[in-house]
């Protein structure tokens, strides 16, 4: 007997017949003689339309309340899901995230869950009963109802797995597991039976959406092996666990990409102590993520400096940075483009294959496409390039590293 | 400064202009310098469409479940009106069932109130803040969520009041108040400036259904005075309080009546201890509540025995009834008759003004309208007559007792 986790989002429990289908699966699962725990997100289309409600009233609606409305949304589909059950004469009872003891900070509408006391929902388990909890909410520590922000349902899944000690963190998608390649780019793209934590949070962070970041550091953390399965067609998925020696003899794991980037550049700045935190600072401050940052050498004593922002915060930073370049005396202003991409290798096999980097910038120059930043990490290396060749640069890649073939 | 509590129930705060509307009025009263606490239910048609979810997959869902799920009716209003208040500059904070400390028995869907504990929203209050408090809900001592049942909202706006030491509990329905008689019958029917909480018990229970009788009960048993009015047009309302000395100088308060019952006979049965029981123990296991009992004296060691159920309880009484003739050898049989109605004088004047109830039996003949049964308490009289003499009686008795001169 195993305990299982499993977690469903709101496209799997989108109407009453999907609703009814999720029982079938947990039955399923309890046949197979495993305790269940089952963690749900609101029915598709609800977040927006609570949403809607609170924004026909205020353009900013408090971000407490937000949370007291949101939250609704999952706590009727864990009634929904246990009446489900319970009319197939499988016990099951339902818990809201405060139910479940899933204790918080009270950062409202994007929380962190700070400590689950397992207790109550173990003991349902200890009653025969397949507990049904609510993703994406808890509770803070005065009782006040918050949420992990959208998409903490994975989040919320692996935490109570890692609370109760679980086997497994099973969660079902739209798509059947997590591939080398976008499959709607690559037609060749393979399933991949099994990846690291390390690699997921490569493929995930880089733009493979099919879980959220935070659910994967957490399940690295307290090393809780999550599968990745179709919750509309039977078979294995993809387990993401642990590293081995099998994962080192693969060069290359996936192909990772992002399109929501744009790239600024500060050229002619005096090189001296303090230079990055003068030009990042005031883009912190404007609550602006930057992703890669590259800064060259310099050579006059001014050196350039480039980075990359999301997509939507493109204007704003550019108007910061104009700003920056007056206060700082850049002799080269500031220049920027919002039509780049970003491609990357991802593999813990990299560490033992030497080369990978620039078999990676010679296939692409093949294909004659200019890269124009290069970043790297242990098991990474990423391109910044125009993004009318991304598809292009995603194929060849594909090709290169040998991932075509089943691996 | 005074301590108001309001409610409004689901037609008040059916859309998000109503929902404004609603927090006009609490504005209002803030700005005449009061403390407010305010006790919604669910968006009208919200109740019904979460029933309706759950009817799909189950026709006896579990009570439990269905508690979760239709809870998150009023915790949808209480966020959107706290939004509402806080858009027009006025702090707010909502609070669910559960975080009011709102503490029930474990009854769900008719979830009675054990104890409330104020402190937090009395603190909320201190630090200046409209309290926004989920109806018809609770928490029992394991934490699982509860309901009051429908109309239950009345009853937590009552208890809050009551815990709190209100100085004033109003309940904004869709009338403007309690009045001598239905407006809808008695085009002289006029709005009652105050009556007391007995009068108020009888005027729920016989008809007049402008407030939940536990509401009542409630009120009275805490002394809360409660003020009933429309949540669509100003005005002063009627007010429910204590008894004094003014009311004992009317001698009729107002026509009440109620059409939703059926009445049955048992005949001939053998005069003996224990028929009663005999003859009610059935009905009651089958769970039909029993409103009037009437018995006649013997003469020849039998008796007739009548009662009246609800009109939706009457075949299923009948066919109990029937067998229970067999058992105790009735010699009479059964007789039944559907086609009823109840009509009440209520008053608490009725003490001190004899002979109330003769006038009433006068009046009924005067006007052909023959009395099928009879009953009464300290301050009311109940018929029971044809039901298409309901309206005639009705007018009859208005115009009889003087209730159509403005008190």
């Amino acid at each position: 007997m195993a305990l299982i986790v499993q977690k469903y989002g709101g496209t799997s429990v989108g109407t009453i017949e999907k609703i009814q289908a999720v029982a079938e699966r947990i039955i399923e699962t309890r046949k197979q003689g495993h305790q269940v725990v089952v963690v749900v997100s609101a029915m598709s289309g609800e977040t927006d339309r609570l949403l809607e409600l609170a924004h026909s009233l205020s353009s900013q609606p408090d971000s407490r309340e937000l949370d007291v409305l949101l939250s609704t949304g999952e706590q009727v589909t864990i009634a929904l899901l246990s009446i489900a059950l319970q009319v197939k004469n499988y016990s099951s009872v339902s818990f809201t995230g405060g139910q479940a003891h899933i204790l918080t900070d009270n950062s409202h509408s994007k929380a962190r869950i700070i400590h689950i006391d397992a207790a109550r929902v173990s003991r349902a388990l200890d009653e025969g009963k397949v507990v049904v909890v609510a993703g994406f909410q808890g509770i803070d520590a005065d009782g006040n109802i918050t949420t992990l922000g959208r998409g903490g349902s994975d989040t919320t899944a692996v935490a109570m797995a890692a609370s109760l000690n679980a086997d497994e963190c099973r969660i079902y998608t739209d798509v059947d597991g997590v591939y080398t390649a976008d499959p709607q780019i690559v037609d060749e793209a393979q399933r991949l039976e099994r990846l690291s934590y390390e690699e997921m949070l490569e493929m995930a962070s880089q733009g493979s959406k099919v879980l959220q970041i935070r659910s994967v550091e957490f399940a690295n953390k307290y090393k809780i092996p999550v599968r990745v399965l179709s919750s509309f067609v039977d078979g294995p998925g993809t387990l993401i666990t642990n590293e081995d020696k099998s994962m080192e003899q693969v060069e290359i794991t996936g192909i990772a990409h992002n399109r929501d980037e744009a790239k600024l550049t500060i050229l002619g700045v005096p090189d001296k102590p303090g230079i990055a935190y003068g030009i990042l600072g005031p883009i912190a401050e404007a609550n602006i993520e930057v992703d890669m940052i590259v800064q060259n050498v310099s050579a006059d004593g001014s050196t350039d400096f480039t980075f990359t922002v999301h997509r939507n915060d493109y204007e704003k930073a550019l108007a910061i940075l104009k700003k920056v370049a007056d206060d700082t005396g850049a002799r080269g202003g500031v220049t920027g483009d919002d039509k780049i991409a970003k491609l990357s290798i991802v593999g813990v096999g990299m560490r033992s294959h030497a080369g990978v980097a620039s078999n990676m910038f010679k296939a692409l120059a093949d294909e004659n496409i200019n890269i124009q930043m290069i970043s790297t990490s242990e098991i990474k290396v990423s391109v910044v390039i125009d993004e009318k060749y991304l598809e292009l640069g995603i194929r060849t890649l594909h090709s290169v590293f040998g991932l075509d073939k089943a691996p």
